[in-house]
């Protein structure tokens, strides 16, 4: 198909799938002519997965290049994926960062981390300073419930992935990561309400429905 | 005590104290003199506690006057302050966002939401508009699992509300709220990590203790 069929199919604007072509975010077509090219199916698949990885994965474009080149030369396993994608995803460690609290835990709970993906554990790390500067302390046994809790949601994540095709378990890896996390932390905050509506009155608590003025906006 | 005493206290610069003051965001000292006033220990725990909101909380200064009225005027019930404490740190709800999804999940649930907070609801909203515009299918039941997940977290968090003091509920509340969601999201990735690795063959990874050139930084 040419560029116009392109655009049409996957629902991107000719000039958005120009400059991805120049940013090399979007494999080049055949050439036919020396001014047309053909594209087929596997560009109209990339497209959907770049604007997804750019919109809603809210990834930068070097984030992105840097995830479609391990796309462009599998890895031999799945499991390098998901390192790079996380890698991808984190912000990197800032210097100066105690990373000792981090592999401690890991060792603790005996988990296993990619060695690819150093700034998961310095994103541990941080959140760890971030309580301790501010002098928080965690009740007893708070952190070993935390991780006892993602460890069982993870496995159930992880025995999700889709098998069938390289492309679509990076989707379900990045978006699943960057996606599901705005949604981990409202249903927290929802299911906080809930617990304290329980614990300390709910006379102050109107409940889960929809109230018919917000419902109508 | 005076202001240079307090700021030795509170480890907080004079400067900075003066600012809070003339921001409303820690009470006035009782005058002695036409020039000079008397701080007490509410002064230092308030000094600590608007901190902690501004620092790590990541607050506005609004966001933060706002929970301090509340804290002012101690609302009757203890479940108040989580749902103030929540409108305070969400952002709000963007124009034209459909809150039914999140509604009737709320609904479906049984959930008990606070009626001062719009905006948990709103984020639970965005997060599964954010889905679906990227066209990300959440596995069959991962909602309903999500959902328990966090529930059984919340009953473990709100059993741990400290009663004793208002200043201290709000202390926890929010710093709790605030502080903890980094470090949920940082082990849930280093978990998926870890499932992937049991998943998809571990040779790729290593072990969870620090490699000895990264614990040495």
């Amino acid at each position: 198909m040419r560029i116009s069929q392109l655009a049409r199919e996957a629902d991107v604007p000719v000039a958005t799938i120009k400059f991805y072509l120049r940013e090399k975010l979007l494999h080049d077509g055949e050439l036919t002519s020396p001014t047309q090219a053909q594209y087929d199916e596997t560009h109209v698949q990339r497209l959907k997965l770049v604007r997804a990885l750019l919109g809603p994965g809210g990834l930068s474009i070097a984030a992105t290049r840097e995830l479609l080149a391990a796309l462009a030369a599998p890895p031999e396993a799945l499991h390098d994926l998901l390192g790079i994608a996380h890698q991808a995803v984190n912000p990197p460690a800032p210097d100066g960062l105690d990373l000792v609290p981090a592999y401690q835990l890991m060792g603790r709970w005996g988990w296993r981390i990619h060695e690819k993906d150093r700034d998961s554990q310095a994103a541990l790390a941080r959140a760890l300073q971030a309580l301790d500067d501010a002098g928080f302390d965690l009740p007893e046994g708070a952190l070993d419930l935390y991780a006892r809790v993602m460890k069982d949601m993870a496995e159930a994540e992880v025995r999700g992935v889709p098998t069938d095709s390289v492309e679509a378990a990076v989707r379900y890896v990045v978006l699943g990561t960057v996606l599901v996390e705005p949604l981990l932390l409202a249903l927290r905050r929802l299911a906080q309400q809930d617990a304290s509506s329980r614990r300390f009155g709910a006379d102050a608590t109107s409940a889960g429905a929809a109230p018919p003025e917000r419902a109508a906006k």
